[in-house]
């Protein structure tokens, strides 16, 4: 499987020249004829599935692999059925190419028009959730986009067996591009496409945040994606008792093991009373509690078990059932310790203050901003996304759960009648009219 | 001035947390007092500039520095009073903060928003034009932006006694945060720069190919620019003689040195007359013309003086009155070549044929893409940006001739009553309505 990777990566980018012209009905097509072939080769997935799962039962005796990624590997006849129900989603999503974003007359018969279009050439690498590959196959097909996917070893049979199925599925679809879609296998597979910052345009790791950080710092392709999430809750002093609790314990404990599950908690020093009964109830949910010395001087008063936190504590995202707990005197020492300790990911403010709530919102510089809602609301497909592409930290191009947005770009067109700019410059020169104009640009 | 590089962007970080919620009648505020203290303090300007042009007629006559790169770095009334209309133009733009982008119900009581915010920091590297500085520092405050700036040593007297009096005019509108704006002299100072990608979240080089491609290779920041301008002009079958022989002449001669002058002719094999017409007045204006062999065929029987273009020709920004010439049998080789050896730059299509002119729109990967008008178009105040952060041949984030817009991102704001996530899951589980709201988030 390792033959030449440049070939493969090249051949993905010259498919995608076809595939960013391709119609919405055909590409539809495509992701019907997926969507058929999944359900139809149901037990050929299974097998595959059930060779890793052999596989990893040992590992997993050895100590090489964790329970917790082995459940993520299992492929049942329930995954299966949400892989369909996916790629129908996308299928019902709007077609985001070709579509005209801006339209301006430059000059009498000069035109200019800012229109969608696909990436380019996405390079997705991933760890053991062969649910990836048809999630992913499915958005990029729809907008256009060509893909080299490479997920983890431990997941070699079902990904191989999935991206098959799939791939020839597209190909039924007659000349539509299937070499568009390629799938590597070994680490030497990752360290050659890293490298391939001349023909890949995106890579989007999915997986820890040690393996991200290791994406984002071998290669000079732009990463979209997170490493850490690193979510504060603040209780304000004007909170609702039963709000912060509920919203508190949520965003620990709905699903600890996720990004955006609190790590720290910040509670106002006039709001004791809410910490002592949020702490007793996370307590007796078996939450470990860090705390900083006031909050510990509280704690203890109240016959609450915690822990000391240490500097490390607020820099630290546990992604488990432990809470760190810090007293601030206001708001601005919350935003403080937000911007400086968090990842950027989703911070919460609890408060029945719209003052309080509108200066959180404008300080904290997070890409999800919470006012008395659970931290574990950000989230694609709660925001609505249709599909979730994933969560991303970056300052630039899409932050925060990215959907389909996310793998769009645009490009100019100017259309003109033999326009030429030395008309425009020196003496004499034309001006420009830059009217808006209310039509499209007829062309895919 | 070398003290502490680490020091001074983290105060210009802290300072863009007050800056990215300035309200808009302030940030114009200092907007013109900046552009009031450039008209007052002109002498101190120019006696500033005249200490980096004496030392830069010496780096001229000794060899180190072109008369091309002097003449940008020269600071007269002229060009005062153009940045002091740039900054004015910003002034003008709509303020881009806190725009609510998208408003959506997730349930009832429960609310989503996303929300233009700025980037945060971002990192100016520019060679010598002074005028650099006023442009981008009213383009990053209007969009609340903190900016480190770096500029060219032959330009260090004029940048710095810019900055000061650009500086100071922000800070005489009390509690604007002109922290958030630094600037960095030595080349350590970059090399510091470059590596503090936890607090600078961009980098916008202006400047060479070789420069920008340096900064590119030497950071893990996001880049926003361009390293190469290879534009090509197709002239189909179907061209106009006289538009064609326009487009071509104004793309290529216009004005050559700059990005997006043509470099490579495309003609198709049976345009030979337009070729020739096109070739005789290129030479005549002293154009070197490199030919593949087809073209040289038709240019030498035609009497047109023309060299041997080889494989090095294609991949080749001349920046110079040089093009190559190739000739093509229709339209897939003329977009095959532009993909393969264009930058994604501008490439323009000759036609009167509408098909031709949509199959090119459509199969052309490029920022820009022309039909019947001069590449020479692809620029930011002929776009109609009010002013230009850049071009940019990034796939990700902003293409083309960037504005403002390229210096936004947003945040996504939910507004919940104690709204919590275990109650949308599992049995029972409540819906969401992801119902598009008609409001906006009252909120900066």
């Amino acid at each position: 499987m390792s033959t030449d990777i440049g070939d493969r990566v090249r051949s993905a980018k010259e498919a995608y020249i076809r595939l960013m012209s391709e119609t919405t009905s055909r590409k539809d097509s495509a992701l019907e004829a997926m969507a058929e072939a999944l359900d139809r080769e149901r037990e050929a997935i299974k097998e595959a599935n059930a060779k890793d799962m052999s596989a990893a039962e040992a590992m997993v005796a050895d100590g090489s692999l964790t329970t917790a990624l082995m459940k993520r590997l299992r492929v049942d006849d329930t995954k299966i059925d949400e892989m369909i129900a996916g790629i129908r989603d996308v299928m019902k999503l709007p077609d985001p190419v070709g579509m005209t974003m801006q339209a301006l007359e430059l000059d009498d018969g000069l035109e200019l028009f800012q229109v969608s279009t696909p990436i380019g050439l996405i390079g997705v690498i991933f760890e053991s959730r062969p649910d990836v590959v048809p999630q992913i196959m499915a958005l990029c097909l729809k907008s256009g986009n060509a893909t080299i996917f490479k997920g983890g070893s431990e997941a070699k049979e079902s990904n191989r067996s999935i991206f098959k199925i799939l791939t020839e599925a597209i190909a039924s679809v007659e000349g539509m591009p299937h070499d568009a879609f390629q799938l590597m296998e070994t680490r030497d597979d990752v360290t050659g496409m890293l490298e391939m910052d001349a023909y890949i345009d995106l890579i989007i790791p999915r997986g820890s945040n040690d393996f991200v950080r290791y994406i984002q710092d071998n290669t000079r392709i732009p990463v979209l994606g997170h490493a850490a999430g690193i979510c504060h809750v603040y209780i304000d002093r004007m909170a609702d008792p039963k709000k912060a609790q509920e919203v508190a314990v949520d965003s620990k404990i709905q699903y600890a093991a996720v990004c955006n599950a609190v790590e720290t908690l910040l509670v106002h020093e006039e709001a004791t009373g809410i910490l002592v009964s949020v702490a007793e109830e996370l307590a007796s949910k078996g939450v470990e509690l860090r705390c900083d010395q006031a909050s510990k001087r509280v704690l203890s008063e109240a016959g609450v078990q915690c822990d000391d936190a240490d500097e490390e504590d607020w820099d630290s995202e546990y992604n488990d059932l432990i809470l760190s707990i810090r007293t601030v005197d206001g708001l601005e020492e919350a935003t403080a310790h937000i911007n400086r300790h968090g990842s950027g990911h989703t911070d919460c403010i609890v408060t029945e203050d719209k003052g309080s709530a509108e200066r959180f919102i404008a300080m904290v510089d997070s890409s999800s901003v919470m006012v008395n809602a659970s931290t574990r609301f950000a989230d694609g497909f709660r925001y609505g996304k249709g599909a979730e592409v994933g969560i991303s930290t970056n300052k630039i191009h899409a932050r925060g759960p990215v959907g389909m947005e996310g793998l769009m770009i645009y490009k100019y067109v100017v259309l003109g009648d033999g326009h030429v700019v030395k008309d425009y410059s020196g003496k004499g020169a034309k001006g420009f009219t830059h009217k808006t104009l209310a039509k499209r640009l007829e062309i895919r």
